[in-house]
């Protein structure tokens, strides 16, 4: 039974190496390299264990951490999008559920059951958890394109409005943290 | 006193970043690409979420999480040691303890210390929780030396006891995935 077990987690281990070829817009800080997506979820997680007390309601760290460590697992198969890409939108798509669907099936049973219903929990973001695992999600580019002098709004025409339009979700996690950010996306677009 | 805080979180944010530079000796699965440490920390921080139930006690799984976040940031200062390395220990060195003060210093001072201790249990090993996070720490080199028919153990003419002898440790942590990577060692070298 253990065994069984392990050989289904082993199948599941192997299938996730997939999303460090998942490159994203984001650029390293202070950098023209591409982020991946496990470089990516790996700063997330970190940024969670290091900025959590700045939540705005109580969290659970531990759900927080699982829901930004498995977030881009469905890429896999559905590709990043953008989140200022017009043509495309960012939201739970039927593609990504049929994704989660496919590569959180590999596990256990129970442990599928687990990580579709936290991927979900993620997506739709109505909990203190999903709120501020999302802030973080939003946090990280924001952090690297001002390293990067703009970055990749620079490189996308993506104006300050928009950037504004598309990161003060983050005040919905923690509004000390969006607070700091929009002044420094302020700054950067009236320098 | 909130903003101050945050300013020191965030600089450590940026300055950790650079592990995504440093590369491991290890490939990704079924692939000639050299794996980093961001990537190698996230793969871990899954296999923890995944393969707790196999370990040899209870363990805080919280814990065993930050562990593997962070148990290769002082490699930016000191560089990765290859498991196998004859001429260098990989044992917590000296260098190893200046660059934790250095990097986890950056952080307000409750969270520097609150790192700083956790790297050292795991470097350590005597807890049930350091000896899961090692575990985890050797197994996945197995499962990706296996997944390229030898990989680096091939590579660097690492012989069937020495590799035994480096991974054996993982029985520690979990009996249950020590006996599945024995006998997965096993076939490889005796095929």
């Amino acid at each position: 039974m253990q065994i069984s077990q392990l050989l289904k987690q082993v199948e599941f281990i192997k299938e996730i190496d997939k999303i460090k070829y998942i490159q994203r817009k984001s650029k390293l800080f202070n950098s023209n390299r591409n982020e991946n997506d496990a470089e990516h979820s790996w700063h997330l997680a970190m940024m969670v264990l290091v900025l959590a007390e700045h939540a705005n309601s109580d969290i659970d760290v531990l759900k927080v951490l699982k829901m930004v460590l498995i977030h881009d697992i469905v890429e896999i198969d559905a590709g990043d999008v953008f989140i200022f890409d017009t043509n495309k939108n960012h939201s739970n798509t039927q593609e990504e559920l049929k994704a989660a669907n496919r590569i959180f099936g590999i596990l256990p049973d129970n442990q599928a059951q687990e990580f579709i219903e936290i991927w979900l929990e993620f997506e739709e973001g109505n909990t203190n958890e999903s709120k501020f695992a999302k802030a973080m999600d939003r946090f990280e580019p924001v952090l690297q394109n001002i390293s990067n002098d703009g970055g990749t709004w620079v490189e996308h025409q993506v104006s300050h409005e928009k950037v504004l339009d598309k990161t003060k979700v983050m005040e919905e996690g923690s509004s000390v943290i969006w607070d700091y950010s929009k002044e420094q996306i302020d700054q950067l677009f009236n320098a």
